[in-house]
């Protein structure tokens, strides 16, 4: 047996031919489209898809993508960080091929990926966590994936985590754990952390220049020792995290939380360090391991085929609704 | 079909007939045993269930107990705020009347009471949050009751609201939503929160005398229309309820929150409009319908004969393992 995962980020499309066991076997990688209608996306799968299988047989596709979705109508029906802001993902591609479709979140893939394949396996309490531009979870309890009444029971980027804060999340939010201590979010941050404040640091003396310090520039400057790079991540971004992930502990028990995304995984001892200090500081329940991700890339393209390999319980009713495009049965 | 639901408080006991569907038929309350052994618990219920039913059969035992759990034992291992801190609940119980037993925490009780007979009835995503001298939650996402690696995915209480806060739970975890807006925890809290402010107004009077004030002094103040009692609650307490709402909004998508707990239901109309003011600023999901419950104290007692009623998918392997403690089946 043979499945596609589709993982649609906001830069790239990437397509993989998985085994049955979970083994990406073939995959490309498609820059996203920066003009066309709503099927135009589609359209980049179907070819790779073609390209990928050379017109062999498919026993089913899934998809993680970036959202938030329309589960029901199997679309994006606004990406506020896409090229094209809607579009079409479930009918072109089942029309086309004529196999089960299973759309989910990236990040719902992510965790279900682990949960089949990964350091996740059968570990009925899971959740998997990117910290990168933005923060998203997929969220198992009881070996049960969430969905949510429209698809987002596991928006923990957006738990508020500063009550008192005045800095603003892309999501409109106040004090949410995204807003506080994602990649994309940082460089604001840091301008707000430094007010008050005085640093023998080369990255103060821009920031008192009021010069753009970009994220990657932070952590650089804490591997080189700098003072208020130091103090920034040790002291504040460390402590951001450890309330968010406490949090996640003590709103979901899960018994493992795997970590992944570009922020957490270029940074990996510094991460396990600053959680270690403060997660106790947060935590009300009996505390989950923290591991990371060992798939790197490729868990997008294996989590989006773990949908279809085995398709999520919470899942199988908008499968079934997704025959409706085809008007007959596969 | 007549089932019995016990509903183990901090200070007292319930115990109901309830009928099929959901009607509570007859109910007994008993006070805490002071002291006594681990059995003393379980043999002030089963007495009442004696008195209730009068040795006529019943069709299965629901318990909703304060926490935490063991559920895999059935026991209360250690109950922070019961005079008896570590009892037996479902061995004695099914050795007693051999039917089933179910145990669950108090709040996964309620939430699946409204769920079977409330406001609740049929709403696939829904939440019960008392908000009482502590606040805890009971979760449903997909239909699905949220149990948890160790019973407790739905602990929102103890979510980091603030993470520079330095006012510690009775967890001892520090900003936790409890800590901040729970019952127990308003006079410490108001006590921070005049620091370095001025009010005219009794309140501030006596606390700046070092008075003790209680959560229902506050309260109080509050219609009468005391300047910092006012302060207090419309600017800061309302905004700590408002984010922990959002926060759990963001975090299970459910379509419906009910609401309980004496500090909640004591004070709708200010709980109504001080949500309305502040939740927009925290959430960054579709708001779920925020609702409060029509049980009043029955709630315990009818949600927890409902864990037996209908036993929650994600409660069945425990209610199995618990036929060992009669080495036969019922």
């Amino acid at each position: 047996m043979v499945y596609v995962g589709v993982d649609v980020g906001a830069t790239y499309i990437r397509v993989g031919l998985v085994s049955e066991d979970g083994q990406v076997i073939n995959k490309v990688k498609t820059r996203q489209p920066m003009s066309g209608d709503e099927n135009t996306v589609a359209n980049v799968i179907i070819k790779s898809i073609r390209d990928l299988t050379g017109g062999g047989g498919i026993d089913g596709i899934g998809i993680g993508s970036i959202g938030p979705l329309d589960l029901r109508e199997g679309i994006v029906p606004w990406a506020p960080n896409a090229p094209i802001k809607r579009f079409k993902l479930v009918e072109p591609i089942i029309r086309e091929f004529r196999v089960p479709v299973v759309l989910g979140n990236d990040a719902m893939a992510a965790v279900w990926g682990e949960y089949l394949f990964g350091i996740g396996k059968g570990v009925n309490n899971l959740v998997y966590i990117t910290l990168s531009t933005g923060i998203g979870a997929g969220v198992i309890v009881d070996g049960h994936l969430l969905i949510g009444k429209d698809g987002n029971a596991h928006e923990i980027g957006h738990m508020v985590i500063d009550v008192n804060s005045e800095i603003q999340c892309g999501c409109g939010g106040y004090g949410h754990w995204e807003a506080l201590g994602s990649g994309a979010n940082i460089p604001r941050v840091i301008k707000e952390f430094v007010r008050g404040r005085s640093y023998k640091s080369r990255l103060y003396e821009r920031l008192t220049k009021d010069e753009y310090v970009s994220t990657e520039e932070v952590f650089r400057a804490y591997y080189e020792g700098d003072e208020l790079a130091r103090d920034f991540i040790d002291n504040y971004l460390m402590r951001v995290h450890a309330a968010g992930l406490a949090s996640v502990m003590n709103a979901y028990d899960p018994e493992l939380i795997v970590l992944g995304g570009s922020m957490a995984l270029n940074n990996m001892d510094l991460f396990r360090r600053g959680i270690e200090k403060y997660l106790k500081r947060y935590l009300a329940v009996k505390p989950a391991r923290i591991e990371f991700t060992r798939f790197g890339d490729d868990i997008g393209i294996l989590g989006a085929a773990a949908l279809a390999i085995k398709v999520p319980e919470s899942l199988r009713t908008y499968v079934e609704q997704y025959r409706k495009f085809l008007k007959l049965s596969y």
